[in-house]
């Protein structure tokens, strides 16, 4: 479907709250549990949502608009919440993205983006010409991204318990395709 | 990781809230939109998790503690959302759905279960002998089998929208395997 900016700010509003419902409070045992070496557990998802709240989208968006194609975005560092999140507890975070979500979408709805706005191109470091309404689309997908790869993680800790039914429950077949 | 009952139960008590912050009065090209032909949009999954409270897993754990392995659990109807969720909205199914899940935690813990007890054995119509403990950790796996396929269904409505970025976004290479 087409960009419809009401809907994709609908989407990005509500995921500190699914999170917050997810996470807050649950035991550790679901939150600090990943699937192995190098992957992520739900602390280091918040940990790498925060980091997109400040460096990536609406940074990148406001690139767009003032600059166009000719400065590329800054490439997105996707391992600095090992780095930010040290020493701050996971209800922090949450808190943290919450704040951080709504202050950026105060800012979006602030520009009162046009259609014409959302054709407006930048330039990825990798991917190239790109535009303001992919950029927005993405940011929402990017959530979905992590709200699966979150449900996956917390799964894989009973991959185990659920003995012969893991032949029916899909999470547990997902290949890791959203870390 | 063991059943941890307490675990599993707080688990399971989130999932109306989650449901809930990714639902509840976002607009109907999320909710209502599917992955095509015979598959699940929101409020398909929404019904189907409300047939599992009424169905699936207290009648099934009530059945290993009063019978065991002598009387196999009734089959589980995939399709029955298609008939019980018809003339209802959204809003409508989530509540049902979680009165429902309310009332069925609340019968778990006055069962007062002990670890004894969560070995007990029952009898899956198709994957022969089970144990409570696995019933109940597939209940939790399930809620979140189907949290991974709302995020799925959601983005694959911005597959188009996101551009170039969808190379990144991995919840847009998922194969249905939770639907």
């Amino acid at each position: 479907m087409d960009q419809n900016l009401n809907d994709t700010i609908a989407l990005l509003s509500r995921t500190p709250l699914v999170l917050n419902a997810s996470l807050r409070d649950l035991p550790e045992s679901w939150t600090t549990s990943n699937e192995g070496a190098k992957t992520w557990c739900a602390f280091d998802i918040v940990g790498h949502l925060i980091h997109g709240e400040r460096t990536d989208w609406m940074p990148r968006a406001r690139i767009i608009l003032q600059f166009g194609e000719s400065r590329p975005f800054d490439p997105f560092d996707r391992l600095a919440q090992e780095r930010e999140s040290q020493g701050k507890s996971l209800p922090q975070l949450l808190d943290e993205f919450a704040r951080l979500r709504a202050e950026n979408l105060d800012a979006l709805r602030a520009l009162n983006l046009q259609s014409n706005d959302l054709e407006r191109r930048g330039k990825h470091p990798a991917l190239g010409v790109v535009t303001l309404s992919q950029l927005l689309a993405t940011w929402a997908v990017h959530d979905l991204t992590h709200i699966h790869q979150l449900s996956r993680v917390m799964a894989h800790q009973y991959q185990q318990t659920v003995g012969p039914w893991s032949a029916y429950l899909g999470v547990l077949h997902c290949e890791g395709h959203s870390s």
